[in-house]
C-alpha cells in the first residue's frame, strides 16, 4: 500500500487534504482513484490508514479510517553526534541505514580533525524521509544544525553519554557498559578521531569512552555499529 | 604507514619484489625511497613489516622485517549468502562495510525473486580490497561465483546454517540461537524476501529462520546486521 509522509496530521483528525505534491503524486503520478486505500505517516510515531473520497489533482480529500500513534515504538532513544565525512554520500549512506535500523536524533558535529565544517541539512533530510518511508516507518530522525564539539558538550543532554574513539585506556563495549531503554547519546569521530583534547573534555563532561570493537571503522560504519548494538541491546 | 595487498608473500620469505604495479605505485607515485618502511599484507592473515632496500621503480626490492601469520584473527568464520540488489551500489556498500566489520565469505544467490541475476565478481574483489586495506586489516572476504539458491542450498556446508526472512512464524534473534565460534551461513534474500517454496527448502536442509530485528531492512542492511549481531556475539 502507498505510503504519505504527511508531517501535519494530527490524530483527532477524521478526515485529511494532501498537500498539492502529494495531491499530485497521488492523482497524477499513481493514479490513484476515489476508494483507493492508502497509509500517512507524521513521522512522530502516527500511523494512519486512510481513503481517498476526492482524487482531486491537487487537493486530494481522504477519510482516516485508523490511527495508531506509536506505531513501532522502540523502547529506547538513541541520539547519534557524528563528525560528517569528507565525502558526503557517507553521511547519507548512514542515515539511511540508520534510520532502517533505528535512530532518533542526529546532530553532525565539527571537531578538531574534522575535513568538513558543513553540512547540507536539505538533503539530509530528504534522505531521512525516504528512508522512513522506505522501511514503512513512523518516525522520522531529528536532525540537529552541526554544531561544533565543545557546544555539544556544553548543550543539555539528558541520558546516558558515550565517547567511541579509537585511543588507547580502558575501554568497554558499548553493549557491556550501556543500560537498556531510556535516553542514550554516542559521539562519533572523525577520520583522524577525537583529539585527546577532546577525549579529555568529553570524560570531564561524564561521556564514557567505549570500543566498538577491534576493528578499524571507518567514520559512518563505526556509526551504524553503534545503532546495531544499541538496537540489539534493547531487544526483548 | 602504507599498506600494499601482496597475496604471494609467504611467511617463510625473507625478501620479497612488489609486482610491477605496485612497484611503480610504491616508488613513482608514493615516492618511497630506500630504507622507507611498509607493511604487506596477503588476505590471508599474514601482514608483514618490510623495508625498501631497491626503490626499483617496476621491481621494488624490500627485506621482510617483522611477520605475523594471523594479524587481528576473528574468533569465527561467517559466511554471509546475500541476493545481490537491482542497484549494485548497495552489494558493494555492504562489502565495504562487512569486510569492516568482519566477514569471511561472501556468495551471491540468485533467488525466485531477485532482479539481478548477474554480479562482476572483479569488481566486488576490488571493493574488498580497497576496504581491507582502510580498515588495516589482513584477511580477504572470499567471494564466489554467483549461485543458485538451490545449487547453493546442495553444496558442501559446514557449520550453523540460517536463514533471515519476513514471513511469519516462530523466529528467534540470530543472536539468541547462534552459538559463538566455528562456522556460520546466513542467507540474505532480496527485497522481494525468499519465496516460500525457498524459505522451505532451506529448513529441509537444517537452515534455522530467524529475524533480525523488528524493522523493515533493506537487503544489504539486512546482511550488514547479521555481520555486526555476529561480530558482538563473539566478542570475547
Amino acid at each position: 500500500m502507498h505510503l504519505f509522509y504527511t508531517p501535519d496530521i494530527q490524530p483527532q483528525h477524521k478526515a485529511f487534504i494532501l498537500s498539492e505534491e502529494e495531491s499530485k503524486h497521488a492523482v497524477r503520478v499513481l493514479r490513484l482513484p476515489a476508494g483507493q486505500q492508502l497509509r500517512l505517516v507524521d513521522g512522530n510515531g502516527g500511523y494512519y490508514t486512510a481513503v481517498i473520497t476526492d482524487a482531486h489533482p491537487k487537493r486530494t480529500v481522504l477519510e482516516i479510517l485508523e490511527v495508531n500513534t506509536a506505531y513501532g515504538k522502540r523502547p529506547y532513544y538513541l541520539h547519534i553526534a557524528i563528525a560528517p565525512t569528507k565525502n558526503i554520500d557517507r553521511v547519507e549512506w548512514f542515515l539511511e541505514k540508520a534510520t532502517e535500523m533505528g535512530v532518533d536524533e542526529i546532530t553532525p558535529i565539527i571537531c578538531d580533525h574534522s575535513e568538513r565544517k558543513e553540512v547540507k541539512l536539505e538533503r539530509l533530510y530528504k534522505v531521512a524521509i525516504a528512508a522512513m518511508k522506505q522501511s514503512q516507518g513512523a518516525y522520522l530522525p531529528k536532525i540537529n544544525p552541526t554544531t561544533r564539539f565543545a557546544d555539544f558538550l556544553g548543550g543539555d543532554l539528558i541520558g546516558q553519554r558515550f565517547i567511541a574513539h579509537c585511543a588507547s585506556g580502558e575501554k568497554r563495549h558499548l553493549t557491556d557498559v550501556m543500560q537498556p531503554g531510556g535516553k542514550a547519546v554516542v559521539l562519533i569521530g572523525p577520520e583522524g578521531d577525537f583529539s585527546s583534547t577532546e577525549i579529555q573534555q568529553a570524560i570531564e563532561a561524564d561521556y564514557r569512552g567505549v570500543t566498538l570493537g577491534n576493528t578499524r571503522l571507518r567514520t559512518e560504519t563505526a556509526a551504524l555499529m553503534a545503532c546495531a548494538e544499541v538496537a540489539i541491546l534493547n531487544r526483548g
